[in-house]
């Protein structure tokens, strides 16, 4: 199983992750990505869900027409793990070819 | 434009959609869809949000794992309209093909 990233190794994590913040209350990093309009929005959503899918591990996501709030934290650890981490790291690239990084 | 539903109107409607509901302290419907895994629910948002772009009429939708909770109302109108019955009515439709009425 993974393990939860020490408070020291997630902070030096997100140093490197453009846009991520840490949650308040919670073990959970969060990004909010605002595209050009809904088309780009769901296209990155739909990139971002395949690479969940085959990761087997899901965000937590919320879409309002051009913007994508997601929340990442791994269940079974019970915060966050190296798993988010890759997953915060592969959004950011999807958003980066679309645009916006 | 598309005028807001009166109250009447609106109830008239919600109780021919399965499993939405006025949304507390707010001109907005929502429902929440339980699906089998993550691959179902993204299915079911791929097709609705093809849906909302060809009637440009957008959901606010949040998704967890095998879960989508979704709310509708029609901003330019500042509550809910024609138009998110629709929605709604198709997103029902979707659902229901997905085996989830």
């Amino acid at each position: 199983m993974v393990e939860r990233l020490t408070a020291e190794a997630r902070k030096t994590a997100l140093k490197e992750l453009s846009g991520w913040t840490e949650v308040a209350g919670r073990d959970a990093i969060e990004r909010t990505f605002v595209f050009k309009d809904f088309n780009e929005a769901f296209g990155f959503m739909g990139r971002a869900a395949l690479v969940a899918e085959k990761s087997d591990h899901h965000p937590e996501w919320r879409n309002v027409y051009k913007t994508v709030e997601v929340v990442l934290s791994t269940h079974d650890a019970g915060g966050v793990t190296q798993r988010d981490i890759e997953l915060a790291k592969a959004m950011n690239a999807i958003a980066a070819q679309l645009g916006h990084g």
